[in-house]
């Protein structure tokens, strides 16, 4: 019997435990610091109170529950012993102050963080959300900037409470503006009686000199067209310099350092890789890349530990030249990845793996899209309609699918965002 | 135009506002700790995972936002000046320190908290569920308490994390019992490896000599055969003497004081009044009963405060004869409170209070529930149906309704409980 630990739930780490469903003497333990899958694609509208947490948090035991050579652990992974092939865990249910875990073949997919570029001090005020919980914060906040400014009488106390400030144009970053834009043209409109959410100002600050750097240009124009009539405030060329209680500073590429008082700041730029890809790195002798992830070879396995994967968000896949493939860090890959390395340990045959590109979808907000499959550029409402599609197919579970699309279809039929719960 | 303040967006609350909606002349500001109304008969299904949080919390604002003589303000009420006619709010979420608002006219409706008769110090160990904290908090420790069954190895250890004792046989405690039991017994069963959840063990702790003693006695009956029919301990005539870490004492009537080895506890005894009733009954020289209430008239205002109005849990109502009515702390009592407060205030004539009871409702669990509808009894499918239907009607919202409606659905066909999410 090979015993195959996977350490992570995410979209590779998940991937690779279904894989190994049909395989014949194997025995896997999944380990995951929570008890559940997150769809991290759709966190920004837990953030921003169009779905309510659960209805993107699958349960682990639940998705495995018939696969009967799969258990479930509840903890976190904090060291890994080579020689004697143990995980070490850590945050254990019960309380007793660790554990260790022994593996034959040991799959590592610990995700990424959003990185502060150096300044951890910036989190407190610049949440991120990478995490349900992050997403939980983000929408307290959101949602109390709003309450904030329907008691508030002084006029720029009141403004600032209004200024929601984005780090970062990628996909999360441009999802996240355009939601908050949303918010508070459509969604609260009626809904306050002195402050007039209307009056709020989103801004969107990028240090490329365009949005979506990942898609092609011309879908980078349309977005950022799509941004600005949704009233969103495009800050292009432009650095964050410094984030404090209330404040961001801002430096233009060519212009004058600025102060922004913002009460809200979003995070949403650079990202850094699981801290489990430096402790690997160490363990085995590895290198890691500048995004702190560790470099694996073609096959995914670690140089000169043909039982040990690392995929997804924490890995970088030398090809057979040697040098990093570029990559990106989404849950395609991740997916895909993960079901290469349960292929492997199901024929034991680990070949190189291969990502195969389906396409980028990004949304921006009420029938605002943009998608290049395959080198075909959609935009719009087709492209909405596409990413709407892509995201209620990749849902796990039928009923998750239901809420999610009843939620949807409320919205787009009354403009509301009825998950609103603020934890205060 | 008359000011009228509303403390308060439970039951009473919220129907004492909305029945003003068509009054001339009236302003009305609804004052709220939370920025949701918490469908509460519902929260223990938040607090096994039946549900997701929002589907049970509808924002304040959306519910009012087309009452345009209603605003909503995010705040706790902590004061009273009588004689200045305003209210003190702290909490503010702009974090000003405190502010106040004047009225014309009061309408004070804080509901209820749990006690722990005196021994504040069992909360800790023993969450309760008025609250949406309450319940998540409640959902964390249960779902928990299986993950560490499963990685325990010590079976006396993994005997007590399967140990749940629920304190309290009111609608409530026999709600959560039935839960906690059907979650170890359907829901649970192939989720785990090595614990068995069919070996858990759910105490139901009882005072009295039956279960549901608001229900007639033969209803009791049928509800305790429910109970046992689902694997739930009956321990009538019982009282708690202590509740430790990991332990709880009990004492039968006729018996001797044991100690249970039981990682969870299920706080849902006695209730006291929101700390409001006695902020009211100091300030206006008003006299509270044993449960912390605040005696008003018949008209349901304070006396010698035709201004005042004090509805719901935390107050107590005289009939003309000046002694206290004897009304069950429920919801329907709140809301028609609430809507005979609004009809007084609309046509100026404060009439006596008169509760129309139309009946009384309590699930065990899946096809099992009973009914009181004036003195007609249900119980079994036919019961639990009607309150299905009942509670599904009183849920604000038609997207709640539906998200609700979906839930169920999937949970009868599946005997599933997808809103796992541990907050750790």
């Amino acid at each position: 019997m090979k015993r195959v630990v996977v350490v992570g739930g995410g979209f590779g780490g998940l991937q690779a435990v279904r894989g190994l469903r049909r395989a014949a003497d194997v025995e896997v333990t999944l380990v995951d610091r929570q008890n559940f899958h997150l769809f991290q694609p759709l966190a920004y509208q837990v953030a921003t109170g169009g779905l309510s947490s659960a209805e993107i948090a699958s349960p682990l035991r639940r998705v495995l529950r018939h696969q009967s050579n799969a258990r479930v652990l509840l903890a976190e992974a904090t060291g890994f012993d080579l020689e004697a092939r143990e995980v070490t865990l850590d945050e254990l249910p019960n309380g007793a102050r660790s554990m260790t875990i022994p593996y034959d073949v040991l799959i590592v997919a610990g995700g990424s963080a959003y990185s502060y570029f150096g300044h951890d001090e910036w989190a407190e005020f610049a949440p991120e959300l990478k995490t349900l919980q992050g997403a939980l914060a983000l929408r307290s906040r959101i949602l109390s900037a709003f309450e904030a400014a329907e008691i508030e009488t002084d006029a720029a106390r009141r403004a600032a409470w209004l200024t929601f400030v984005v780090v970062g144009a990628g996909p999360t970053g441009v999802e996240m503006a355009g939601q908050i834009a949303e918010l508070a043209n459509d969604t609260l409109r009626h809904d306050f009686r002195s402050a007039d959410p209307s009056g709020a100002r989103v801004l969107l600050v990028e240090a490329a000199d365009r949005v979506l750097g990942t898609f092609p240009p011309s879908l980078s124009r349309r977005a950022a067209r799509s941004l600005e009539s949704l009233g969103v405030t495009l800050a292009l060329d432009t650095t964050v310099v410094d984030i404090a209680d209330g404040t961001i500073d801002v430096q233009p590429r060519d212009g004058e350092r600025s102060t922004i008082e913002a009460r809200t700041v979003v995070w949403a730029a650079g990202v850094t890789a699981s801290p489990l890809a430096g402790l690997l790195a160490t363990a085995s002798g590895s290198e890691v890349d500048r995004a702190g992830r560790i470099l694996v070879d073609a096959n995914l396995t670690l140089t000169g530990h043909p039982e040990i994967f690392a995929i997804g968000d924490m890995a970088a896949v030398r090809s057979a030249g040697g040098e990093a493939q570029r990559l990106p860090g989404v849950a395609p890959v991740a997916m895909q990845e993960g079901r290469h390395v349960a292929r492997s340990i199901r024929d034991s045959k680990p070949e190189a793996f291969r990502y195969r590109d389906k396409g980028n979808l990004a949304t921006i907000g009420r029938s605002h899209a943009v998608a290049d499959v395959k080198g075909v550029h959609l935009w719009g409402f087709a492209a909405w309609v596409t990413w709407l599609a892509v995201h209620l197919a990749y849902l796990i579970g039928f009923e998750n699918r239901l809420l999610v699309l009843t939620r949807w279809t409320f919205s787009y039929l009354t403009r509301g965002r009825t998950a609103r719960v603020i934890h205060r």
